[in-house]
């Protein structure tokens, strides 16, 4: 059966991050839920407003991995939320996928504490936002064990094709690299 | 002034391609408006759902560059659209900026006629798509007078940024390159 993913968009998310995961892991045939957090009618950091297919809210929460795209305020509007530190500190807890790209990262990832003794990337600068024991690395994606980040989004497409890999296999990320042109 | 630029969305566009167009060309400061071919809700190949600033119907024409994004069956449902070769051969005829992206130059760009005599490409395999005196290439993005084209996904950075550059200058291309993160 298929793994499933959920992507919470937040208001002010940022686009291209948000929906190349989305693009690319449907790609993968994964089971992939867009969730609003403040409803299901969600405006991104340039003005693109995207139709939810559920809020968070009425989120079953048994996601195999959970996806925070990054953006101002986005992140920021994931990081004050109670609902998305739930989710995440949960799903860390089992041991599922808990990943993020940009700030979001730094700012909801960090915040929860899930990153802590952990080795991790974000958008420059932000991680001044990473506890003492949180070890910044400046790679395009980082994977330390059930936690991935990455930094922005020109590295979003390296992002969604590392989440491939992990939840369908090796093997259907490298066809889809070649399917969508990815040099 | 900013530079007007109009980017249609069929049923069935390239999400990734679409998104990445109106996030880039938006944080250069253009004027980017998202037109919806059949109304103002547009649902992408990969079942996002956009909702658009306008109907094409609804469109004033003054635009300074037209963007048609790819994907199936967005790219077929372009070609079909009469709104949509008009429009094409009108900018082509006023040397507005025309451009492409995937299955959208082969099929819209193509059966509008505007790639006759011109060095373009398009997603692989759908050069067969072209008239014998289109000049098929298979760079990423390529640029011949007024028009624009390029592949796919995977190359959708590269073509936005190509459009920045010559709708805003360089500098603004080479800032948003390193600000995105952009090898």
């Amino acid at each position: 059966m298929a793994k499933k993913v959920v992507i919470v968009l937040a208001e002010g998310f940022e686009e291209i991050e948000a929906i190349t995961c989305i693009d690319v892991l449907r790609r993968a045939e994964l089971d992939v839920k867009i969730a609003g957090l403040s409803g299901k009618s969600v405006t991104g950091a340039h003005g693109v407003k995207v139709e939810a297919d559920i809020t968070l809210e009425n989120y079953d929460g048994t996601a195999d991995c959970v996806v925070l795209p990054g953006g101002m305020p986005g992140s920021k509007n994931l990081q004050n939320s109670k609902k998305v530190a739930e989710l995440v500190k949960k799903m860390n807890g089992e041991g599922k996928w808990v990943t993020a790209i940009c700030a979001a990262p730094a700012l909801a990832l960090a915040s929860a504490g899930v990153l802590e003794g952990k080795r991790a990337t974000c958008y420059p600068g932000f991680e001044s936002n990473f506890a003492p024991s949180t070890k910044f690395s400046a790679e395009s994606v980082v994977v330390d064990g059930n936690v991935v980040t990455s930094r922005g989004p020109g590295t979003a497409m390296q992002f969604a094709l590392q989440l491939v890999e992990k939840l369908a296999g090796r093997e259907t990320a490298q066809s889809l690299r070649q399917g969508m042109l990815v040099n």
